[in-house]
């Protein structure tokens, strides 16, 4: 019997729900509906959701959009407008949505409810899904200590619902999985390895739900077996990271211990000289005003990861603000030439770390996939390694129909340059609903 | 008339001096002879002396050796032996060696010395030597808050001869000065913009009297000018960067703010998730045990500059055995692989920072020079971009006469691979006797 699998992705100012339907163990997920609350950290909180509607007689879906940046007051649930606190209240808020719209046939109640599969950031040692009871509970809190900025709100709502939803299984899916296959001389830092182990310091890597959605892609895509297929992945959003896949396999990628390692994002630093902090503020050791009794979070890591990256250089989070400037704007310029750079510099090392067997440089995530002049700038940077793009199907990439899109110049360069929509709720379901065990009943 | 340079060089453990004789405005210095006091921070010290004989019918020079490893105890000044508690010891020390030699005609009395150049690490925003007086002396001191691990013992040496060798010009040569042409997007870190220059944080890089060296030297041994001159430049030692440098001049280089960043060295961990070290410690923005009132080390900078490295995954700070060792050293083989792929990492982002217009690999520094497996594995690696090495050339290079030895695949690489036997010493003592200023009188 088909199942219903929910997809919750809790960020620092938005929760997101996508709901699918399994029919069977394997099969891929169907979408039905997706509703989002944004906005937690800038009142008022908006609301989006959208459903599908199967067309059956054509075999197709069409979306339907119930709310759009909705105001949360002009919500009515049960008569009254809700409030938002925490993602915990947001979670609570669009699963009532979800129960209430009798348009939504497949949720007529909570209990309707088979799988919820939550991202969770750092993963630690874990290398596949989790289905969550009470020890894995706690093994996966105790991971708090190292991404306490990270783990912290997913896991309110998966407590949440192991209380709320006692029908339902929960899987956590951890955004580090996917590299569990780093080689131990990449993996490892030149520190002391007995302090290491103690302590779990290593690289591992984040954004790994979409980069097994983009493997997965970008195979198909290319006509080829997933384990043979090698490729630079750049997931490019407000956190952005790269990723060397060899073989179908994460081989390096740019995050490290914490997502802070490696690329600048919206507000995060990326990878800055180790000492660099201490010179920035005094007692950066020292608690942040977030941190709570559970929960330590250095001044230091709060300043890199919340008040650097192009907000700091321009004021705007927005990229497409920043790619869009003109030479009036000289900190917008130097934010997009600085961020060429560095993703530009990934690239060369993972080419010669993948030793130049390399199927498709792949752009994915919200710069990845709209950002044309970024996407124009990395590959003439990189065109010495055999990259070059068709500059009319770069611009017209964001409109193009599908799941991957290629940019190589028709000129024919040495090896693929694609855009890909990359989906980490729909890897989540599959990843969710892959466990046989939860098919037995 | 000529003018006799010292070129002072101290190191942790170490000072080494060398001394020049400089024929006229431009000339190229003539090394006379050279001394050196090791295992400061390992007693007892040890004392090496060698001194260069002109073969004037042959134009040549032989080096005899007075000193090799001897022990401080073993060395008699004025009938006594003398004791060493600091750098400023071991630099007297080394001055009366020259002085008492009287088969060193050239320096009679300390007056004989005219210029004595220092190696200065961390040289701000200056981008040439400085002659020091009073208040350049004060404005360098200052930069010991951006470098107290490296800046400091220096500085004391500095001072010294200020007040002992009156008749003498002081010179500082910094190794960031090097670098002073890196392009605003490629030094520029991603933070507010305000706090940076208020605390004067971005990219500065180091090495780079040895990228002087290295770029002149890889210019005569191609035939090309300087200026049209682009290699990938690797410093590999205790200390180990990276440096694309373009057209003569620095383009981008591993280190950052300070030495810390970029590879990892003999104790250095390198470039690790800023936030590593608030997992490795507790209260690591504390003050290090090192510290002093004036110099203030965070235990943090201690934990990742002095107790990490090859020799926290190893136990030996020897980069040789590490690459000698055999599988049935599981660690060596990790420290070494683990320092291939970051040297390739380097290597691959500034391939493509150059746009491939790269006319050589050039290796240098201890391990650049000496390790012939670390240099294979390094050229293995980056064939995809063109470079290839000779085994036979590759394992001979440590025995070759002249500067700069060419490794290139008979077959052809693409880029030259070149190992150059840089000379900081000979470098600080060309530029800092090329002030027009020094030579009027």
């Amino acid at each position: 019997m088909a199942k219903i699998v929910l997809s919750v992705n809790a960020g620092s100012s938005s929760v997101k729900i996508s709901v699918y339907s399994v029919a069977s163990h394997g099969a891929e997920p169907r979408q039905l509906a997706e509703a989002q609350v944004n906005g937690l950290t800038a009142p008022p909180p908006q609301v989006d959701y959208c459903r599908q509607v199967d067309k059956e007689e054509e075999g197709t879906a069409t979306t339907v959009t119930v709310y759009k940046n909705e105001p949360l007051d002009h919500v009515k649930l049960d008569g009254k407008s809700p409030e938002i606190q925490s993602q915990e209240d947001a979670f609570a808020l669009l699963l009532q949505l979800f129960v209430n719209d009798p348009e939504l046939a497949a949720i007529q109640s909570q209990d309707d409810i088979a799988i919820v599969t939550h991202r969770i950031v750092h993963g630690g040692s874990y290398t596949e899904p989790q289905i969550v009871v009470d020890d894995t509970y706690a093994h996966i809190e105790a991971l708090n200590d190292l991404a306490p900025l990270h783990n912290a709100r997913s896991l309110d709502i998966v407590r949440s619902c192991l209380s709320k939803l006692p029908k339902a299984t929960n899987v956590a899916c951890f955004d580090s999985q996917f590299h569990a296959t780093l080689p131990p001389h990449i993996r490892t830092y030149p520190i002391d390895p007995k302090i290491a182990e103690a302590n779990m310091l290593r690289k591992y890597g984040f954004h790994g739900l979409s980069y097994a959605f983009i493997t997965r892609a970008a195979a198909e895509f290319l006509g080829k077996d997933v384990q043979n297929t090698s490729i630079i992945a750049l997931h490019l959003g407000s956190g952005a990271s790269a990723c060397a896949i060899r073989n179908g396999k994460s081989w390096d990628t740019s995050m490290g211990l914490t997502p802070l390692a490696g690329l600048p994002g919206a507000t995060r630093s990326g990878s800055v000289d180790p000492s660099l902090v201490f010179h920035y503020a005094s007692d950066v050791g020292g608690l942040a005003p977030a941190s709570t009794s559970d929960l330590h979070i250095s001044r230091a890591e709060e300043i890199l990861n919340k008040e650097a990256g192009w907000k700091a250089l321009t004021g705007t989070t927005n990229f497409g603000d920043i790619a869009a400037a003109g030479p009036d704007k000289p900190g917008h310029q130097l934010a997009f030439d600085l961020f060429v750079d560095r993703v530009c510099g990934f690239v060369g090392s993972y080419y010669v770390s993948l030793q130049g067997q390399v199927d498709a440089l792949v752009f994915a995530g919200g710069i990845g996939e709209r950002s044309d002049r970024l996407r124009q700038a990395v590959v003439e940077q990189c065109a010495c390694l055999g990259f070059s793009i068709d500059k009319t199907a770069n611009e017209e990439a964001a409109h193009a129909a599908g799941t991957v899109m290629d940019l190589t110049s028709k000129s024919g360069g040495q090896h693929r340059v694609l855009v890909c929509r990359t989906d980490e709720q729909l890897e989540m379901a599959r990843e969710g609903s892959a466990n046989e065990k939860l098919w037995r009943s």
